[in-house]
């Protein structure tokens, strides 16, 4: 069943210890994409300047996403610049130019309001909102969010998050959100905000879904090559919803659910072995199946 | 089957953020031993000062624990302090009085020497060669170490993991062994000094084995409370070798290791419960058994 992502289009510059590319294709929106299009159709809702180049347009299309709600307009595509920490495990941000992305507003075409998932990337909460009101029905809607809306936009977040039936955070944010260290009450005081489903993301530590049958733990992978962790967690994202949306999932399934943390797991580890969303010019759907085995053989007991 | 357990027994001053104790039972002897007698009969091979409690005694021998090895020496008993950071990740050292552990010179029982299992806890690496070599022909010999003993004792700790079948130690630490920042790399370096089977105990995110089979990654425990990490450490590698000596295991068994590596996780999470080894004075096997099975479920796909 089709999906429908929103969020950001961008250009990267990424400086970590295994190298420098000055301008990568990135964004919330394209690797939530990217991700998501080895499991099901993708439409992405987004906005690009004119300096979008024609080669990111066919590869997206390669990968059979839908390009319609991807709006071009006067002006520069967002461009993002950050340098990773030795470990790879913080990050400086040395630029962020928003641009175009600076008047985004994103309105959906006709033919994608009544597509059943809904995947809203990290933007302001109350465009969040907006996009989930010009969809008809949809049967499962949520998104991420990031710390700054946790800080300063709080009540329009909160109204947001309670249409969510998901909510894919990372750990810090989750604390954040709920003002509780303590990861199972923090879980409980999110999920009682509005999503049923919380996914709390932990990087190379993996990933904990909590339902109301209580959390299930998805290990990380160990990567034989960490080359670039950015956009992991929205490939994270696009594996999982793309799985659910596979399965036709209405979110009630815990062994659905479970499968669609590994996915996500599996999609967000490949992400990291290439710069920017290099690793999905070449990943093939059996790489995707293997790793997915691995990923359980790991787990077993 | 009989396991002998070398290491600290010591008092404790700890302050976490959820309170303070003065001086609490601790050790990694103790802790190790106290976690193991869940599973199998435990002999402890340490040296305590006057000074040591006959409380404390009665509690080691109502867990079942073999006290024969536990020299009594004029003097005062290993004495530790520290104070743990707010999300008790880290810890701060404020006291570290040898006392009569200063010329702890380990002897074996003869009763202890023809036991099958031996723990060697992260003491001198030539005095774990020492315990070792006065045990007959023990059928799985590992232990701990840590970064004190990498950086300035590298040499002998090389000599003494050469006779090692296991090794328990975290992730810095690994990462010093080996001089490898990759975590897969970083246990293949090690596996090559000798350990066949390696654990590398990463805290709240469980632990990782590593064998010839490749790896396994058993999650943490997200815990309603936690008092106390001190010890938590030791507690693991006791459910893990505990667990083991109970299965009769020679160590090449996968399903049984990941099974120790999951009683491992067990022990060490209801250690964090109570302050010191308070947990200890009310656990029951079924509370164990209980966890184990939650664990399994956390992580079943």
């Amino acid at each position: 069943m089709s999906l429908v992502v929103v969020g950001s289009v961008a250009y990267d510059g990424l400086t970590t210890p295994a190298g420098k590319v000055e301008r990568a294709l990135g964004g919330a929106c394209t690797y939530i994409s990217l991700a998501a299009s080895y499991f099901t159709r993708v439409n992405i809702v987004g906005i690009v300047g004119e300096d979008f180049a024609h080669e990111d347009y066919a590869f997206l299309d390669s990968r059979g996403i839908g390009l319609e709600g991807l709006e071009r307009v006067p002006g520069k595509t967002f461009y993002w610049a950050g340098v990773y920490s030795d470990d790879m495990n913080d990050r400086e941000t040395l630029a962020t130019d928003l641009n175009v992305f600076a008047n985004f507003d994103p309105k959906l075409p006709e033919i994608y309001r009544k597509q059943p998932y809904l995947m809203l990337g990290n933007i302001q909460p109350s465009l969040q909102r907006s996009v989930r009101n010009q969809m008809t029905s949809p049967r499962l809607v949520g998104g991420d969010t990031m710390n700054y809306w946790i800080q300063s936009y709080r009540d329009e977040l909160l109204v947001t998050l309670h249409g969510w039936d998901f909510l894919l955070i990372n750990d810090s944010e989750a604390r954040q959100l709920s003002g509780e260290r303590n990861l199972k009450r923090a879980a409980a005081k999110i999920r009682a905000l509005g999503p049923r489903l919380l996914v709390i993301k932990r990087g190379e530590y993996g990933a904990i879904l909590f339902t109301d049958y209580g959390y299930a733990w998805i290990p990380g992978i160990l990567l034989d090559t960490l080359k670039d962790p950015t956009g992991a967690g929205d490939c994270f994202a696009g594996g999982f919803i793309g799985y659910l949306a596979s399965q036709n999932a209405d979110g009630h399934n815990e062994d659905v659910l479970r499968r669609a943390v590994v996915y996500g797991c599996v999609m967000g580890s490949f992400c990291c072995e290439e710069f920017g969303v290099d690793r999905f010019r070449t990943l093939t759907r059996d790489e995707v199946e293997t790793r997915f085995a691995d990923l359980c053989h790991v787990t077993a007991i």
